[in-house]
């Protein structure tokens, strides 16, 4: 098999959301697995300067507009916008990050968990514990997932992951690489599934 | 027919050059005119707190990239960064303006001439000088064009316009309304096709 697809998103991120819900389908048509990594805006915006969308001006109103008519489009079913938004997301990317390496089979589908009780159920995510009650549910021992959230070695290696996405040039969420080739946004979807159809274009 | 496509855009916009040549095509499919606004990035970007984008930190570097693999992806040809980019679009956006006013049937082409001269030729049309030269060029008496970006009226008509705009929230570019429901970027025609061709979705 082919090298993965290596897929950014930050846990806050409507356009994140609506993008781990094709990334797989997208990913296996082309016979490729996905690599999820969680990542913090947050910290790529200080580099930037940018501010979270819905807080721009005039820019902020049609954002949250977009978002729902986006995922419409998409047939993308159940979106709403959070009570609390934006959120820190560094609680379930740590636990993403721990998943990763001690049971790797359960990174992705509890990643898309994540981003179902955050989009779809307006659980705030953003609390340690809250995340550890998704990752419960989806099967994990509940005290093993909250305390890996607080594990220093776990924290370093997502603090690691998000500086190395940094150092890529990932700026924004979602944010893909295949095969070396950077596609910001999910409405680039498009291009790579051409991409990895054509081999470049 | 229907009520024409409004079509924001700025003659410094890569994206606004894109959309430009394939606007008439998606408003045609729908029995729809479109009706041409040139607007100021910089005007509005005053109130957004946005930047020319490829001036932002890491983003400007995968901006460029994405001009140039976007036009590719779509079949746009002869695309190419102009040697001077940013620049300030009052002259070509006057010349539309007064076109618009005296000579409503070349507004458009000369809109998508000016476009052209800027980005697949590298000609400087913030300069009157080199905007009249292609209002000539497309047949229009050049010394009535150069004249007509100076003349008050038009400044002021122009002035108006792009309050118009920001008023609407017009934040970017391309931006257009179908049926009043605000589209931002190239990569909504999709979106915008779809909305025509249903009524909403």
């Amino acid at each position: 098999m082919a090298a993965p697809i290596e897929f950014y998103f930050d846990f806050s991120s409507p356009y994140g959301f609506m993008a781990a819900q094709r990334i797989e389908a997208l990913a296996a048509r082309h016979g490729r697995a996905v690599d999820w990594h969680p990542m913090l805006l947050g910290v790529a915006f200080k580099q930037t300067g940018a501010m979270p969308l819905t807080e721009i001006p005039i820019k902020g109103a049609y954002a949250k507009h977009d978002f729902e008519r986006t995922a419409r489009y998409h047939g993308i079913t159940g979106f709403r916008m959070p009570s609390r938004f934006p959120i820190p997301s560094q609680a379930p990317g740590r636990l993403v990050t721990w998943l990763k390496r001690d049971h790797p089979a359960q990174a992705a589908p509890v990643a898309k968990a994540l981003y179902d009780a955050y989009f779809r159920a307006d659980r705030d995510i953003s609390s340690a514990d809250v995340a550890a009650d998704v990752a419960a549910e989806a099967g994990l021992a509940r005290a093993e997932a909250r305390a890996a959230m607080d594990d220093p070695a776990v924290k370093d290696a997502f603090r690691t992951d998000v500086e190395s996405a940094l150092a890529r040039g990932v700026f924004g969420s979602p944010f893909v690489f295949a095969d070396g080739e950077p596609f910001w946004g999910f409405d680039r979807f498009d291009q790579i599934d051409r991409w990895l159809e054509s081999g470049g274009f």
